[in-house]
């Protein structure tokens, strides 16, 4: 029997029970105190994820539409942005700015690096005139499972007055990010990542400062804009209508995590990555991100070139009804990504690990049935050792 | 013992049972073969709804993003639009319009009233040089409880090349509507209203016409793009990811909306306009709006001046639970508006009836307990005797 749908996706990921039970309650009036109560509490518990103590909005939208209120709401056509991408949604980003008249200068880094601080510092170095409104920057690249050091990127902006924006989509409470004392100034994230919720929530944090430079931008926005946003915030509401019933669940959600607690949560998925890591070098496999930037979310396996990534895929699914991402663009049938982030267990990761080599050895590829499974084993073993 | 909330409001609208339990189902791989199954048969699912053969999008968003999907899309930067507005949500598709560099020409009409389609006649007939590139109109405007008529409308435009865009969000599936027969070119709609499924996905249709006009039309766009979207839709996925829970939503929904047969959903709800106006009247209340032009989905009640609208609303919703509508801007504490759209039945109406009239008296006003749930009760036996 094989059962539901094994998502091990970057997103959506498995909901888990509880949410899904909270999801269902009956919807109540969006202008009215139970959802005034209801809004200003996840708000507050979504800042807390976030590591801040400034501005954060919930639109009812995904992840991709609070990248556009990112842009349209801190920019006025014409602006020079420095759009860094290491990947698909870098480019993403990117394109959104150029769409709505930001000029973009773009600064690509090959797919499975991670952008050097230092081409950003020295790029900033040379803009004298601060001509440049805007450093865009990709928190973890999904694409490639690679993530950018944002402290470090931070630093590099230095005091140059540009708003550093960041799409920390898949990133968020997945890898460490601190909006306030890392001095990010626009931060989006979505619902159906580390959040455990289903996919048409998204949010986005913003600094004093970006709400300052709100004032002057001026390219056109009506159903993202931060304005009118934060008036009706004030009132307990949303300008439009919300999605009453994924807030029960991101209320739920909020309080898991605040369960397991925000360090330990990040703890864990790094323990994924390196469990996962570990498990498919042994069997004889190629990972495309170095292990100093290989993401906490997510690991893209290079599959054998004979065998191609998407006839594993096919496999997983067929057989043991595995949902594991495909590569993107160039990266069609090179890699596969297993997603390990939010409502994951170590016990699933061990049965996909286990189904990966018997997929491999099916397959053809010279794997022994146990190789890779054994050292997330090993694994996990050592970390239940360390808690002892 | 009050119980849950009930929702009396012009959306979002109690959610049935079937609907809740559906969207339990765990999210599914939205770029897989499930999802593609789902995403074609709830698009020709709506396309019924509409009556259209032509295109179909879902956002995950609320109904105003649509409202901005329909702007953005067709129209370019000094386009000239004539808005038609009859209330609150008129005057927004107008904003937004303006919003991105449309030169709006106004046509308002005193709130209560519906939009004259001779003064639209006449004001397209002096146009002889065809510069409107567009005209919006709301189908349903719930501020007011008054419905256009859309096919007297479009029959003014004549053979006029103006774009006709509909904001249908609250009157589609409601009152009647038939997008291809009446030539209507952007019809947008929203989840929460007679789908009967929670906040969070958005509908717009456009005709084979506004599809040659999208590509030339210049707005900046990218979350909204339409041509992003059909490209998408073709291989079965969404540009970006979908709200999958609430897709399940509305597949059920659909299937219920199927057994009962559009045409008798829109004489149910007729039938509660009609139930409701006699009551409300024989309560010795005033009603916004002329018969002629009454919504099937609200009715907005003008309140006695000495007691004023908030009380009321206040009173129900403290003794009974019962949540209804205020009225926007210069109707605050002037009217209340009773939803009766989607998953309502007669016996919820019989009983909020009830709950008006000792609210009423309550409150001081002169009603003879019965008085008007009894005009409701005959009306319902009435319509039981004519269907034996």
């Amino acid at each position: 029997m094989k059962g539901d749908q094994y998502l091990l996706l970057p997103g959506p990921t498995p909901i888990p029970e509880r949410v899904i039970r909270a999801m269902s309650k009956p919807v109540v009036n969006h202008r009215g105190s139970e959802f005034k109560q209801l809004l200003t509490e996840v708000t507050e518990g979504v800042k807390r994820v976030y590591r801040t103590n400034q501005h954060l909005l919930i639109y009812p939208a995904s992840g991709t539409g609070a990248l556009e209120a990112a842009v349209v709401n801190f920019l006025s056509p014409g602006d020079k942005v420095l759009a860094v991408s290491i990947g698909v949604f870098g480019d993403r980003f990117a394109k959104i700015a150029a769409e709505f008249g930001a000029q973009v200068e773009k600064m690509d880094f090959a797919w499975g690096e991670a952008a050097d601080p230092q081409r950003i510092k020295e790029r900033l170095d040379q803009d004298v005139n601060r001509e440049i409104k805007a450093i865009l920057v990709t928190h973890n690249e999904t694409s490639t499972g690679v993530f950018n050091d944002m402290q470090a990127i931070s630093a590099a902006r230095g005091d140059h007055p540009a708003l550093l924006m960041v799409d920390a989509i898949s990133g968020l409470a997945v890898l460490d990010l601190k909006m306030d004392e890392w001095n990010l100034d626009v931060v989006v994230s979505g619902s159906q990542k580390a959040f455990m919720i289903p996919p048409g929530l998204c949010f986005m944090a913003f600094s004093e400062r970006a709400l300052q430079r709100h004032k002057e931008a001026k390219m056109p926005r009506f159903y993202w804009d931060i304005s009118s946003g934060l008036k009706y915030l004030e009132k307990g509401q949303n300008p439009y209508t919300p999605a009453v019933s994924l807030y029960y669940g991101l209320s739920e959600a909020l309080q898991m995590m605040q369960e397991e607690g925000l360090d330990n949560i990040i703890e864990r998925h790094r323990g994924y990555r390196d469990m996962v890591r570990t498990s498919v070098r042994a069997m004889g496999l190629k990972l495309l991100a170095r292990d100093e930037n290989a993401s906490h979310a997510l690991t893209a396996v290079v599959a054998p070139e004979e065998i191609g990534a998407n006839k594993i895929r096919k496999y997983m699914l067929d057989q043991f009804n595995i949902v594991l991402a495909g590569g993107q663009q160039s990266l069609d049938n090179v890699i596969f990504r297993i997603g390990h982030l939010g409502y994951v267990r170590e016990l699933d990761l061990l049965a996909a690990l286990a189904a990966l080599e018997i997929t491999l050895q099916k397959l053809g590829w010279d794997v022994q049935l146990g190789a890779g499974v054994s050292k997330a084993q090993e694994f996990l073993l050592n970390k239940a050792k360390k808690g002892e």
